[in-house]
């Protein structure tokens, strides 16, 4: 057995809890090492005669990568406290892995097995429900529509009348938005998330000025309250844009710094580290994001600054009743203000989802007392990896696997998934134009725990490099849109719905295909599995079926067609096939 | 190479600050498997023509345990930020390893390394820098000295008078405490244990009636002001003990509970299941501390009671103005309040040190927002293990090693070490009376980091069995005190003092001494090297010398004696040597 490869941790992606009286364990092994891991688990005070009181519960291998098998069991906890250890058998040895290391025997007295001292409720990760169930629109204000022009910015260019610049106005705002909840509620989203709508300097709204108004260029409170209303009618939340790591500019306090220097009374509201302060060197003498002097850092660890800035986060929800907060440069703000944030936001309204914007690997933000969700773009990269980039399906599945091992599950399950955004490339510029690859790079979304998103535009087909490029006008000509992708991702959305193999299901499990260019993945709900099968590759591919689906009866879910107790399937150039089995 | 064996986690184990400027990491590699490991870090923003610019840095090979060795590095960091990753060679490949698993070259790309996205000031881990020069002495008030008979409790036996059992007094009291300091001061202790003083039903203490009294069989508020006066007086630190897992049975929101069931105002307080709540079942019907119905578990995620007890932690501060806080059974109690406890008490006193009693792996206690440290019962158990139970040299130095490299080294310098406690048996009674041994114990204990603790009466020889054995009262009949013990023990103290090497060092190392019986390691400070050897047998050893002190001019700690370019050292029986080595 390979020792030094064995591995559990006691974070949240190997030891979580399900609810007040269950956890789930999970523990790494070396890849094809360990043929069975037994969990022996009690109460730590449950004592007879002298000796610990145990039990034993076997594991399932619930995944591999390249390197690691990764199993996992769920213990009920009557007494809210568990002791554990695993006892691993490979084929010549069984041995049992404590915190102390390998014993050849169960050791018997308690001190040397792992410790979940109490599972507070509190401590409980619980993010909102409704977010597992639902299907994002991620809108830029700037460029989704001008339902008002008589708010026009300075210098507003015509709708679309040229590519977009880093300084350009089109004159997007809220109404437009309002305007076009039909074109939303028809495609099936359930969740709007809008980039910044504080008043700032630039057209993407990052450099806020003023956190409690909205900016004058997208409407008034009263169209943002007509906005949320209108989409709570229509079953669609609202998740606002908020960037506490920094300010722009413009804003007050950083003003009064520039003017009055050390003696501004916000001169703590910041990080100062010399007088008068200079913006415009390459690296200013202050903190900033990035080295970028036009966005100072905020100093959340002030009182001060916490307190204005909690007071922001209950604004928007009080005010406006709003359903969720992502949150920009997410990993650069302290800890402890997250956590305040979390505590302050779900006093006023339970049920606000909180994403982060973190593009590496988060766990620290959750562990259930600061965010729900990241933006989940290893997601994105795995996927375009596959589709795009030539990597193998074996390496996709890896990467994958190790992924989502390292979170815990109920926090798989409200990622926020995207295949690209107002910081990308579109998806389908990524896809080189090729629509078919698109498609399949959906389903792949739309078929991975998580919440998946649309980039407003991309279901009609808008193309865009890199910001600016990506942030083009939104096209309401129906003659230029892409009404097969419309139909298409619309479709997606229903099956979201009506499969629960499709959203909130507990188990995904990789197959092979026997072919370099499939992807080859079940997803199981309680009485019905769906295998989905993605051909990336220019040519029609069969593939063998695998052996819990193969002589069954068996439902395209796409034509509707019964396939009798078939052993291969097809799958056309560039397509998919996604085929139901009953569960009995 | 042993990839599945790689390993380097974000965790404050493998990652932690220094201080604003500093950071050091640590990564694990397979047992002899890796020759050489170079960390890549750079500022994320700093790019050069589209490349990111990161520098290399070659990590120190600084531990090894039975299954992996553990590298480490410091990195200065003048933005704040680092993103980083590790260049592996081994003898027949290099490889590097980042968030996203190996490459077989750099990555380009920022995106794949690992990151740090900015380090806060508010999360660098800042234990009060006096604890690591402090030795403690471990005072359980109702044993150490009867200084006030007028305020014996009922029933009290004459001092000494007989062997303790759990219901017995004898009337320890804090005057006698203050009547004793003389002979602390001449022991040179500077730090002062005291486990509960509060009222309570029990001599121990720990079923707490009232939280902001003193119990009235110890003394009154008058008492303790003047002993804490006293002791800072003699440059010696106050620590009390406070149990907020649970109340004792008598604290009066229980009571009322217990009267009122279902109407108490106080029903919150604790975490009743059914009323009216039945404290004599042998699982009570409410949360208990292990299932013991006198010791009701507190609602700590209770506003209401956590103002409550964040008050008791303030009170006994500003009133008495002690220095540390010894935290009972903390592991159970939620490490939000933990949080708020932290905030609360350095508000009040900045250097407060806080302690939490937890036997296993503390890691998520001890990350800088909850605890200083914990009872490092761990180390306790690998020195008793080495010394009194025969396990090898080399069992000790991994297991040590593994503790060692499960923390940050800011807070292996803070843990409370000790080899014995009013929850074990006394050290010289686990020796089995060989006196020998003890100190033998004493020496690893105060030579290894941590800031070590005496438990009351050790010092002089008093034996005694798990509780209520090793709750004896103290002896004060000077010809019944193990004087030579005493002096030992004493001179301890001493070196700790004077040497470098004895205390707050950065740097241990183990090196193989040749001999089963004799354990054999070096500590650094910056112009000293000791050599501590330390033989468990009954008959006299000799080891051949490590390199590094080979040929040398080194000097014998104990006696003084010049020993000159020798190559073997002789250790007596159940002994130990000492010797220095002056870096140039």
């Amino acid at each position: 057995m390979i020792f030094s490869a064995v591995s559990h941790l006691q974070t949240p992606a190997e030891l979580y809890s399900i609810n007040k009286e269950s956890v789930c364990v999970r523990i790494k092994t070396a890849k094809n090492d360990v043929l069975q891991v037994t969990i022996i688990h009690g109460d730590p005070y449950v004592w007879e005669q002298d000796s610990w009181q145990s039990s034993e519960k076997s594991m399932s291998l619930a995944g591999s990568d390249d390197l690691h098998d990764y199993w996992t069991v769920t213990l009920q906890l009557p007494h809210s406290r568990l002791r554990y250890g695993f006892i691993l058998t490979s084929t010549d040895e069984s041995v049992v892995y404590t915190e102390r290391g390998f014993y050849q025997e169960k050791p018997k007295h308690v001190s040397p097995y792992f410790c979940l001292p109490y599972l507070h409720e509190n401590e409980i990760f619980s993010p909102p429900s409704w977010v597992k169930d639902t299907v994002w629109y991620q809108i830029f204000p700037e460029r989704f529509s001008n339902g008002d022009p008589s708010i026009n910015p300075d210098n507003v260019l015509p709708w679309g009348s040229e590519e977009p610049q880093v300084d350009s106005f089109f004159g997007g705002d809220l109404q437009g938005v309002i305007n076009h909840l039909d074109h939303l509620s028809d495609l099936g989203i359930n969740g709007i998330y809008f980039t910044p709508i504080f008043k700032a300097f630039s057209n993407h709204k990052y450099d806020t000025i003023d956190y409690m108004q909205i900016d004058p260029q997208f409407g008034d409170e009263q169209t943002l309250i007509k906005l949320v209303q209108e989409c709570h009618k229509r079953g669609i939340r609202v998740m606002l844009d908020a960037v506490f790591n920094h300010s722009g500019y413009y804003f007050e306090p950083f003003q009064d710094v520039l003017k009055n220097g050390e003696d501004s009374r916000y001169r703590d509201w910041f990080h100062p580290h010399a007088y008068p302060l200079d913006p415009h060197a390459q690296k200013p003498n202050y903190e900033t994001f990035a080295f970028v002097g036009m966005m100072p850092k905020l100093n959340t660890a002030n009182p001060e600054v916490k307190d204005y800035l909690l007071q922001v986060a209950r604004y928007w929800i009080e005010t406006f009743d709003i359903d969720g907060w992502r949150l920009d440069v997410a990993n650069e703000v302290d800890h402890d203000f997250w956590r305040d944030f979390r505590r302050t936001v779900k006093e006023t309204k339970e049920d606000v989802y909180i994403l982060g914007e973190i593009w590496h690997q988060s766990t620290p933000w959750l562990v259930g007392d600061q965010f729900d969700a990241v933006m989940n773009y290893p997601l994105t990269d795995a996927i375009q990896d596959f589709v795009l980039r030539e990597e193998t399906v074996e390496s996709f599945t890896q990467s994958i696997t190790r992924h989502l091992f390292s979170y815990p599950q109920p926090v798989n399950q409200v990622q926020f998934n995207l295949l690209d955004s107002h910081d990308t490339a579109r998806v389908l510029t990524e896809s080189n134009g090729n629509k078919n690859h698109v498609m399949l790079q959906y389903l792949m979304l739309f078929s991975f725990p998580g919440s998946p998103c649309i980039y407003y535009g991309d279901e009609i087909g808008m193309a865009g490099d890199n910001d600016p490029g990506c942030r083009a006008c939104m096209i309401w000509d129906q003659n230029k849109q892409d009404t097969e992708l419309f139909t298409f991702v619309k479709d997606l959305i229903q099956w979201r719905k009506e499969l629960p193999t499709m959203g909130t299901y507990e188990t995904i499990q990789f197959h092979e295909s026997g072919v370099d260019d499939v992807l080859l993945y079940s997803t199981y709900s309680n009485d019905e599995v769906l295998l989905i099968a993605i051909n990336r590759s220019q040519t029609a591919q069969s593939i063998v079926l695998p052996e819990s689906f193969m002589d069954y009866t068996l439902i395209d879910h796409i034509s509707g067609e019964t396939l009798d107790k078939q052993t291969a399937l097809e799958i056309s150039k560039e397509h998919f096939r996604l085929v139901k089995k009953h569960l009995s």
